[in-house]
């Protein structure tokens, strides 16, 4: 399958999660075995070889990142919402679109030095992809960068993600 | 790696979510690519040949549900909690050791007949599950049974789920 036939896997619902808004639906890509595993390869293709772990974002990007854990043998951890993860964790505060909030990562997720990839399954104004990146800085691993299914490019989330690498699969303008 | 080897990847956490509970943590095993795959391929040998698709428990089982669509090739869908899923959906609420709330499904989720096996990190009370196949039940898909990583035999979860079939990994007394 090629890349942009991903697209075709992609299901916009007007109105959702507010009025005004068209949402990003993945439920078609994650129903199609076939897409679904190309989604992977292709992140696994671009990031395969740079990366020694992988941290996915709460909640969708847990269904990502489990996947690209499985298919590339690396070891995954998850960046989580305020209050989810046990034991010592970093905090990071962080906006979005819709929502605002605090994330965590656990303090011994990843080795000193450690190249992490943070998958999550769209980019809309980057606020928890860069808190994410902030978190894993905290644990002295090393931010490779940050893969999307999906770029929402008139929210300018890769502005805010400057300082990163920043591939996705799809984008809408 | 065999099935009980997993257990070593399971970390007591000690008052957590509050005091006088202890929680197991997953982040070894999500740390430790062959004890994840190990994990991902006991639930895949379990019940391959027997499901046609996967419904994945928010937040954590969203990790395994990922891995194991992308191993065994089989459609997946997320369960959530309220207000996350866009579009149709069917609402099922729920009581749970810490929690109580709401789960939802996408009224097209699973085709009439299809055999649905659902995936979360853990059973307690099985609070959670039971609402996840009510479900699965009302779109016309039938549930193949629930597949767990870690049992809490205490919480006497498969004493709720007892009409369904259900493996689990690893059992705590």
């Amino acid at each position: 399958m090629e890349q942009l036939e991903i697209k075709k896997y992609i299901r916009d619902v007007k109105d959702f999660p507010k009025v005004g808004v068209t949402f990003k639906d993945i439920s078609p890509l994650l129903g199609c075995p076939v897409a679904f595993r190309a989604a992977i390869e292709y992140v696994a293709l671009a990031w395969g070889g740079r990366i020694d772990a992988i941290a996915a974002l709460d909640a969708r990007g847990f269904i990502f990142g489990g996947a690209l854990a499985y298919a590339t043998d690396l070891p995954l951890q998850p960046v989580r919402k305020k209050g989810k993860l046990p034991g010592s964790v970093f905090k990071e505060t962080y906006s979005l679109e819709y929502d605002h909030g605090t994330l965590e990562l656990q303090v011994d997720a990843f080795g000193a030095g450690q190249r992490v990839l943070i998958i999550d399954d769209v980019l809309a104004t980057g606020g928890t992809a860069r808190a994410a990146c902030e978190l894993v800085r905290l644990t002295a691993a090393k931010v490779a960068g940050c893969a999307f299914v999906i770029e929402l490019a008139a929210l300018r989330g890769r502005r805010v993600l400057e300082e990163y690498d920043v591939t996705s699969l799809i984008t809408y303008p």
